[in-house]
């Protein structure tokens, strides 16, 4: 309403910078006006039906992992920072949030230590703890530090936030969950079966179409082997990665750029021309890898894992992929990776095993195997295609419209008959209009409404009003039990 | 082992300064090298037995919560700065914990502003978020900037973990849960007496003796009225609560400390011998306050609340108690408060009506009233009172011996038919010896063992060790669904 008078009253005769300094106070001075209480950008609150259906998510992975014989456990949000440090690399380090120390911080810092205004080598010694920024590193230090407690294998599954301090954007948050499952102590390829299995049986549950993409570090360093690059396994994984998005040439250019010789670019060759089904495609790989003993070992344990999900009763479909690099510079043997057929949102989970995960706590020679579920995502997923329709029943069942003080004893007697038999239910708290009562419930989405004024009292009876046919039904008091379970419970 | 080298070769011979630097670095290498990692103190790890049980905690009260029309909400651990800052009193400042600010923090610093070192002005200027401190404030922020799309009274329970830079003790954490239940936009009386009723429900379910202390804030300001000390109705309240501590005299003693004059101190004379049940109590109470309009209207409150429970299903004590001054400061109207009556270990649960809790945000007039339930006290009665019985079958139910490859197959087949059955099962994933496949089991309290190996394969069986009795059983593959349906399930 005021903008336009400035509009009006002469820019011209203001000098541009003033102008733009009392535009810049102006809107400032709105803002504060209306400004209402906000979160940090990145954070996201979430309202009762986002977290009824969160909820749903959360629980529908909790009850397959423990079908399964995981079992939770929680570490602290807060971690010291050298837990922290040096594990996400030099980018993941200034990712952490870090927690300033109470009291006088400056009391260790001498005035030189200030002037020099290092800002990076402060931040260390003005805090000693951090956010948590992963699952995976936590739960390394735990094994470490419970190991005389743990029995092993030590199946466990964990479900909590975690903190980045990335620049947000759509879908990206700075405070996310991670639904993490592992079993660390056996080398087993059954765990890597069971991994499989657990996926399949979640999304099966969410009924999301997937495709479960399978690779093995070891053939991949089979083929660095192969061409003689063994270094260079990164780098060259990266590039092959690219090819349904750049096609077979670009990969080259970027890997000659990158300083790969000809020859060993056009040895790569047959690696990437692999056909058939996964048994096909394993088989030529281990004509062209069997001089590399880390190679041939991928491929039998990829083969063994496929034997188990081919006579497994798996719905998902399951696919050897040469060019999953996810996670490289940790994984040691199986990489996985889980995609929705129908939206395209990257991956929805992903995991793989690791031989070292404890080491660098000080507890060597600990092989695990683990996988994430991106509980964002699959929240994403399941919105776009509407599948949140398991819900019923979530929130309030039966709503009691209130009547005033004269009614509220009969009221609260049904309420006590309701809440026995599990139903949820309330008695609305004022006797407002029936008007507000009934679009509370229509906004909560009760499905019921039960009516008990004067005349429902004085025979002993109730209305009920079933909101989804806009029926409404009247009987004796002491038929709502069998309403209940005939009609209530069913639905 | 080397600690008495140096006892032995001579340390007289060094200079003692160079000595101690040498044993510095001695001890601190023996700390690195035997060091496990650690957490900050007043964190915790939560093993998956300890897991299992808060999960029962949280899952049982949540249940009730939603049974009553209550539903969750959730906001982030993270808050600005600004949000949290004033609403805590000038203790509750200190004890944030705030979050450094990334990258150069120091650059809206100037040189000046360092070397003054003013670390509190300072800490402000390169922090801009703080963690959650209660779940009250984040709720009161939701309110106010989601009013528009909340509908009134709105119903929310929120259970999230809290952080405090108190100093750690026995039973105070600085990350803790906090389980909060409130409903806000609506003045009835009934929301009181609902709280009630889920307090009574969940101890009830928990099945901990509880006695449950109401108060109300208008008959403490009514009290102040009387005795001619409006203003001093809080240090009125905390001497009064002391009576069962220190005696009569040394609170009249305490008051008098605190500048009230003698009269004063005399006319509170009736208020400390009220006698009788509760509605005596009230009676006396309105004889003396006739003349306050605040100690009428809460006396006529709580006759009002104390209605509803009389006439209803309650098992726990309800008692009025007059020295109850919990959260003096933003009550308005009921205070309750919830203690064990078997184990002394302060209240378990709280709250109280509160008129203005949105207004520090800029939304005035909305009234709400809430509890808070204390998990971990709640955890360490049940521990105590060992009622944590209700937990068979919230972890692995039947392990599946592993005797090697030829085997696996059997029992990949066992395992889909429990895990159809919904029965948590495992196959132990290594052929292990079986001594250590069993203390596996007895470490995880797995109480059934199926065993199938070459002879079982063979006649198309299996044999089940009851870990209980030690019994097993030899029966056909097809009669498991019965076993499980008649046994496991049932147990």
């Amino acid at each position: 309403m005021f903008i336009p008078l400035f509009t009006l009253c002469g820019i011209s005769s203001l000098c541009s910078s003033t102008f733009y300094f009392y535009l810049y106070t102006f809107v400032f001075y709105l803002d504060t006006m209306s400004s209402k209480p906000s979160i940090p950008k990145g954070t996201r609150d979430f309202s009762t039906e986002e977290m009824l259906k969160r909820e749903y998510i959360f629980e529908s992975i909790k009850q397959i992992f423990r079908l399964y014989g995981y079992q939770p456990i929680e570490t602290p949000a807060i971690e010291n920072l050298p837990t922290l440090l040096g594990k996400y690399g030099e980018e993941g380090d200034k990712l952490l949030f870090r927690i300033l120390n109470s009291g006088d911080f400056l009391s260790s810092l001498t005035d030189d230590d200030l002037a020099k205004r290092e800002y990076s080598k402060l931040s260390s010694r003005i805090c000693e703890k951090g956010l948590r920024y992963d699952l995976t590193v936590p739960f390394a230090r735990y094994v470490v530090q419970h190991r005389d407690e743990i029995v092993f294998p030590f199946k466990r599954y964990q479900i909590q936030p975690v903190w980045r301090a990335d620049r947000p954007q759509k879908g990206r948050y700075r405070e996310f969950f991670q639904c993490d499952v592992d079993v660390i102590g056996s080398d087993s390829l059954l765990n890597e079966y069971e991994l499989i299995r657990i996926i399949d049986d979640i999304f099966k549950k969410f009924r999301i179409s997937t495709v479960i993409k399978i690779n093995n570090r070891k053939i991949l360093a089979g083929i660095a082997d192969y061409i003689g690059e063994s270094g260079r396994i990164i780098d060259i994984t990266i590039a092959i990665d690219k090819i349904d998005k750049i096609g077979i040439g670009n990969v080259k250019s970027e890997l000659s750029s990158k300083g790969l010789s000809d020859e060993a670019i056009s040895s790569l060759q047959p690696f990437l021309q692999l056909s058939g089904d996964t048994s096909d495609k394993l088989a030529s790989l281990s004509k062209l890898l069997f001089e590399s003993e880390a190679g041939m070992k991928g491929i039998t344990e990829l083969q063994a894992l496929f034997a188990y999900i081919e006579s497994s009763p798996l719905t998902c479909d399951v696919e050897l992929d040469l060019t999953l690099a996810r996670g490289l510079n940790y994984y040691t043997g199986a990489i996985i990776e889980v995609k929705s057929k129908d939206v395209s949102i990257g991956s929805i989970c992903g995991g793989g095993r690791y031989d070292n995960l404890t080491g660098v706590f000080g507890m060597e020679g600990v092989s695990g195997v683990g996988i994430s579920f991106g509980a964002d995502r699959i929240y994403d997923v399941l919105n776009q295609l509407d599948l949140f329709n398991d819900l019923k029943g979530s929130s309030t069942e039966v709503l009691i419209v209130n009547f005033g003080e004269n009614e509220t004893k009969y009221a609260l007697k049904i309420l006590d008959q309701l809440r026995g038999m599990e139903v949820k239910s309330e008695l609305f708290p004022d006797a407002a209009k029936l008007k507000k009562q009934l679009s509370y419930a229509d906004s909560k989405k009760i499905p019921y409404i039960i009516i008990a004024g004067e005349e429902e009292i004085s025979k002993n009876t109730i209305t009920i009003k079933i909101m989804s046919s806009g029926e409404q039904k009247s009987m004796p008091l002491d038929k709502l039990s069998s309403f209940v379970n005939e009609e209530i419970k069913r639905s």
